[in-house]
């Protein structure tokens, strides 16, 4: 079988920049050099991000096909330019690359990653390779454009204001507890496999992001990519408010809900601190409600949910009928129990 | 002993931030939200590299102190940033961390990449931080401005230009060699002891790069990151070009020759293929030497050495004495004889 230690760095390279395709007018110079360079757009300030993936961690080869991981290498960065109101433009991808990976499963990757790429309108302009003893692991830079006074941040939310969130929760962390568990995609009902997905090949808010911030519509936002419950206490720890979710709002996805009357777990739990899901949590002013669902209703697959409020109270908390009580945290690296 | 997990990955976080500094007044968003934000310099574009260093393939933990793992981390992507004659601005520093990391150590690489940032103008600005069953892994993306008019590329090399190199040659991988053999620091001499600070930490030739790049003495340029056959052979590819170097002319490092009577081992072929050099490699138009060496004057302590040129037969060579024949490569990942 043809690895990448077969054919060597510099081909590898090759096979990069021909998967890449030709880069925009803006990109003044692209893959090859010993940087990239890119001109800024007039007007606008470099939103510049970066996330890792990391086999064992992020995703499993075993379970992962690789043009998921390219997939989701970029979808975890776009979601942090959608979480600023950000337009992507260009990317570089540093891999660290175990020599037996297969070649075909390299070019998958690269695939996976341009493809969503070409999609989002995100150049692929540089990057790196190296051998790595350990996990395959990718590094992702990505970098956006957003004008100044555009701009969507954790920070400016006020008591008062309303939560909303995109799209559904519970999805990804779902997914994932049914690949753990080993489940045959047969067995699996359409919509739990939709989680699967959502788990595998995230799609970052990217539109919702960008139309919100365009039309001013939100105090503050953040990706939720460590479950509901870490991103709601983000947002208020950030704009030094404290929060409340009313548990009854959360958009459960329905995925969640037929996979855990099958396996007995708590679907709440899973929307609240499950990772991955890569929706966007908006704090809106009340007087901008109207204005704000209007911008939001643009991007019509992607539904809005009120689902709590921030608070002058400090803390992050959880309404459950008629009772209140202090809101567990989400996924954390390093943690057990975050 | 307190490790990396111990405190989780908020704590880190806040370390990292404390350690940073306050940004620079362009940088319009830094450390701690989903992405950092920066205001492009006027009249310039964005020139963005990545780079990654893997314990066990670009340091090892048992023998680099912590702090020199930080700055190498940063000073392998200013290098490529000098390399184009871009001037640094910001970067990113993504770190996968082994559980048991000791705490102290996370503080002393992110000291070791603020200390050179500071020393460089490079503001740190954002990042990530995972946990990895692996190896400690730090990938590091700079950003630098250069004026499109100004920039250094590979690719502009013509037939009869003079090559040039900055500093001495095989320092580094005579560095790395004395680790390798274990040989204790009080048994060597204060130039060996050089070679081994070279290879841990190595600094970027930024303004060198710079001022050829501004006064637009040099047709192309690159960094000796693995070994100056493998530069001068690819900056002659690029610029559709072959090149000679003549052996007499390399500046082999006085470490280096010490080390190599010690060893009976050739200083040539350490000083052509060992990597991680970091001195930049340019090609200089016969017409413009004069203004070339008054620019390169400008960096007293970086002396530069002609050591060939390039030429309108394809292929790379070395001239040992009368004989002419082919050159060898240098490191490349993922080949044992690149």
């Amino acid at each position: 079988m043809t690895t990448v230690a077969t054919i060597g760095e510099r081909a590898l390279i090759e096979r990069v920049r021909a998967r890449a395709g030709t880069p925009p007018d803006w990109v003044t110079l692209g893959i090859g050099d010993d940087a990239a360079v890119m001109q800024p757009e007039r007007g606008t300030h470099d939103v510049i991000t970066t996330d890792s993936l990391i086999d064992g961690v992020h995703f499993r080869r075993s379970w992962t096909a690789p043009k998921a991981i390219g997939h989701k290498a970029l979808a975890t960065n776009l979601s942090d330019l959608a979480a600023m109101g950000a337009s992507p433009r260009g990317a570089l991808l540093s891999l660290a690359l175990p020599a037996d990976l297969p070649l075909d499963d390299f070019d998958a990757i690269i695939d996976g990653f341009v493809t969503l790429g070409a999609a989002t309108g995100t150049a692929l302009i540089g990057g790196n390779i190296t051998r790595t003893p350990g996990p395959l692991a990718l590094d992702t830079t990505a970098i956006g454009a957003a004008r100044p006074r555009r701009l969507l941040t954790r920070r400016g939310g006020r008591p008062g204001d309303e939560l909303y969130v995109t799209g559904t929760l519970g999805a990804a962390a779902a997914g994932l507890a049914m690949l753990e568990a080993g489940a045959g995609r047969s067995t699996l009902a359409p919509d739990e496999l939709a989680c699967i997905a959502r788990y595998e090949e995230p799609q970052a808010r990217l539109r919702s992001g960008v139309i919100v911030a365009r039309t001013r519509a939100a105090r503050a936002c953040m990706d939720v990519s460590d479950g509901l419950a870490d991103a709601a206490a983000q947002i208020a720890a950030a704009s030094r408010t404290g929060v409340i979710v009313e548990a009854s709002r959360v958009p459960i996805d329905p995925g969640v809900r037929t996979w855990c009357e099958r396996t007995s777990r708590d679907p709440l739990e899973l929307a609240l601190s499950g990772g991955e899901d890569y929706e966007l949590l908006f704090a809106v002013a009340p007087r901008s409600r109207r204005a704000f669902l209007r911008a939001a209703s643009r991007c019509r697959k992607v539904p809005v949910t009120l689902i709590g409020r921030l608070t002058s109270e400090p803390g992050a908390r959880l309404q459950v009928g008629d009772r209140v009580q202090p809101m567990r945290h989400g996924f954390s690296h390093f943690a057990e129990n975050g």
